[in-house]
């Protein structure tokens, strides 16, 4: 992206500058933050580039999953983006676990012959060749399932359970194989954690415990859950043929993806700013999360066409193998422990409309530190004004993002940009995560939040919380 | 359904009623028709055997395409059902055609290889064993097919139109086959009819004109369409592979099941309200029809409860075959021509919220015949506040049904049971057509509604089309 840049460079210096013309020596070189926030709020606002990129990494890869070519060829791309942008760019290597589905099927066999939709979970052991025919034990919950372990043995295990928060029923996802498998069950299937469903699948990842037996996995639809459910209820033992055949590959190398641009002041306080390039192998991974990429590299884009560079360093950092291992957010803490990473910002819940930042801290210093989050919270309760015209000022603690977390030992403050998620959850690890459900204005409004609030961390010159005192007046 | 009847029956009896008891002579049995449509409103409300019907519908058959066992097993189910609620029932033989679906298998072979979901249309023909592999030109009109038309010659045509309105969209699936052969195409896709998709294929009857190669057609999903598309105008030209199977296999019996109330004074005035049996070979059918098949069921299971008959003799009409031929509606007309079906009320929009009717007619007499629609409208006009407490109380000219228009050309007043629609699309004719997308509530809503209406319409004394003037003062 080249730009004029007359307009940008006046607000680089203050009212006084008028006095440079007169003989008195210039004055000190001191970037106005909140002119130049503004600036880079109209023009985020303006910029069509993140949705083209967008566009770009939903249709010319496929689905890219970690160890998948498709990931490959979208680390390639990125960097080649940003280096166009004019960044310093390296990629850090990484390595992942692969995991590759294989063929998959899923049928009813009674009591009314029927398909049924499923996508093996992430890590899923496959099932014999021929796949598993067995009865079904269908359970709301973990209890009910303690309740009725002598029915389980040699049964498919399906759980039931409504979506209520996504973290209350993962669970099932999470921890329901091990669960299963204890009772003596040959299988599990889950209903797909999502509050709807058009017949729709979501994988997501499972694990197995040491020294349980590892069953075959599988998510299905709400659809048939609760016609599973239902046949149960009302005296029937539906039976199910199933076949899976995911397979470990080992581990193979990746990379995350980093664009710098070098601090003017203080190169040594690093702002990290980022979302992870890899997706599940179903869908274009466009909302996870292709949205939270590019939205992360117009941040240093936009930054990287001012006519400075911001007070610190600023970093964008498109992470890999968040869905199926987390090893890219964990490398890149490990690899960068002796730095001092002051901010990290992570962009992972989608393309819904901004709505501010959740704050992230893990204390210091347990003995008498103040209570960090706060703390940060209240530091940033007099810029958030900024934010308030695109209605992303909501400020407070909350979850950052998992590729930061690793950071937050390190001392690191996170944030989370927090999303409208009332269409995130029915396209989660779908086939249906795909372009068409991203609007190409909420693109431009999460890249604004993300480069005014990225600015405002790299430019202010203290730092929020309370490392020094707060100089600078908003 | 049994119930006790003491409280209906002071209902029937005019308020002079306890004269009898001092020597007079009885008087004349006339029911009141607000006091019995309220009563009828009441207990539809509070009846939830509709939605235990419908469970049993969508759980205990499987899909119910005409000719399929699914159907048939079916179509007994509800003529038991009809007699145990006291009805004289009849199965009415109608000749079907059968298509049957068979394997189906779509995938893109470039730019990007993926999977490609599909539904392939009622009475597509087959593609070879093997399948096709080609080239796809996508355009978003016929217009624009028509001024690509060199481009079109051995290639699977796109239509990727966006959902407007059902008609508007609906064209495309039936006459797209037709449109892209006569430009040489080898196959079509159409977008799926539908505003939105969790990678959710629709499918539904297309038709092949005489004299024009019949190629393959099948839906695809809106992701897919729109992802074709935009590969398209990026300078990209998408191949694919499609591979579909449905055989037609000719005509089987099936019958229309129709279950009858006599009327008490004028039998031969008859009332039909009904809905279609049939359902696509995809999801449960609960939403088409079958919610309007238990609603209709309800009607005259409360109306046989009344401690009498309703003036006017009622028929519950389900039809088969509205899905893929319309056979049933046809025959019914055509069995039925010498009789004087006066009403026929169709309930086949779903089972949103109730909204009120939408009257459709045919002029009777051309010379000088008022506009009979207006007027039948106009004489609803003081009987509608007995539906509005449900909501139900819309009344307008507007389309009733597809298995009762043929009715319309022997002079029946047609009525279509409106509903709130906004949930219909998105499950019509998919896999997701089932039971979990139903509010039982709405049920009841709909059933309550359908009751009180095809009471009024069985009940007062003068027809609404002013064949005599209206004596009854409402």
């Amino acid at each position: 992206m080249r730009r004029s840049l007359p307009a940008l460079l006046l607000i680089c210096l203050p009212t006084t500058a008028l006095a440079g013309r007169h003989g008195a020596p210039p004055p000190p070189f001191v970037p106005d933050v909140r002119a130049n926030a503004a600036v880079l709020l109209g023009r985020s606002l303006q910029s069509d580039e993140p949705w083209q990129e967008l566009t770009s990494l939903a249709d010319e890869f496929g689905p890219r999953l970690s160890g998948s070519p498709a990931l490959d060829r979208a680390i390639a791309w990125a960097a080649d983006r940003m280096r166009e942008d004019g960044l310093t760019v390296t990629l850090e290597p990484v390595d992942v676990p692969v995991w590759v589905r294989g063929d998959e099927e899923g049928r009813i066999l009674s009591p009314v012959a029927d398909n049924m939709p499923l996508l093996g979970l992430g890590w899923t052991v496959a099932t014999p060749p021929e796949g598993i025919d067995a009865d079904v034990l269908v359970v709301a919950s973990f209890d009910e399932l303690a309740a009725r372990a002598p029915e389980a043995q040699g049964r498919i295990v399906v759980f039931d359970a409504p979506f209520t928060t996504y973290g209350d029923t993962v669970k099932f996802r999470w921890a329901g194989p091990e669960a299963a498998a204890k009772v003596g069950a040959v299988a599990v299937l889950v209903r797909s954690v999502s509050p709807e469903s058009l017949s729709t699948p979501h994988t997501g990842s499972t694990h197995y415990a040491d020294g349980v037996p590892k069953i075959p996995a599988a998510a299905i639809t709400l659809e048939d859950a609760t016609r599973l459910h239902r046949w149960q209820e009302s005296g029937k033992t539906p039976r199910l043929h199933l076949k899976l055949s995911g397979v470990d590959k080992g581990m193979a190398p990746s990379f995350n993806v980093v664009g710098e641009l070098r601090g003017r002041e203080r190169p040594n306080e690093i702002v990290v700013v980022g979302g992870h390039l890899d997706s599940w192998d179903v869908g274009q991974g466009a909302q996870d999360d292709g949205a939270g990429c590019v939205a992360s590299m117009a941040v240093l884009d936009q930054l990287a066409a001012l006519p400075f560079r911001p007070r610190r360093t600023v970093r964008v950092v498109l992470f890999t193998n968040e869905e199926d291992g987390g090893a890219g957010g964990k490398a890149y803490a490990a690899a960068h422990a002796s730095e001092r990473i002051v901010y990290a910002i992570e962009d992972d819940t989608g393309a819904g409309a901004p709505l501010g930042f959740q704050v992230e801290t893990q204390a210091a210093d347990a003995a008498d530190a103040p209570d960090r989050t706060t703390q940060v919270v209240s530091a940033l309760a007099p810029w958030v004004d900024l934010l308030a015209p695109i209605g992303a000022d909501k400020v407070g603690a909350g979850h950052s993002g998992a590729d930061i977390g690793p950071l937050l030992a390190h001392g690191t403050i996170g944030f989370g940009l927090e999303h409208d998620m009332s269409g995130y959850w029915r396209v989660h690890h779908t086939e249906a995560d795909t372009l068409d459900k991203i609007d190409p204005l909420m693109v431009r409004r999460n890249a604004a939040a993300l480069t005014v609030f990225t600015w405002l961390l790299a430019e202010t010159p203290e730092l929020l919380d309370g490392t020094r005192p707060l100089q600078v007046q908003p």
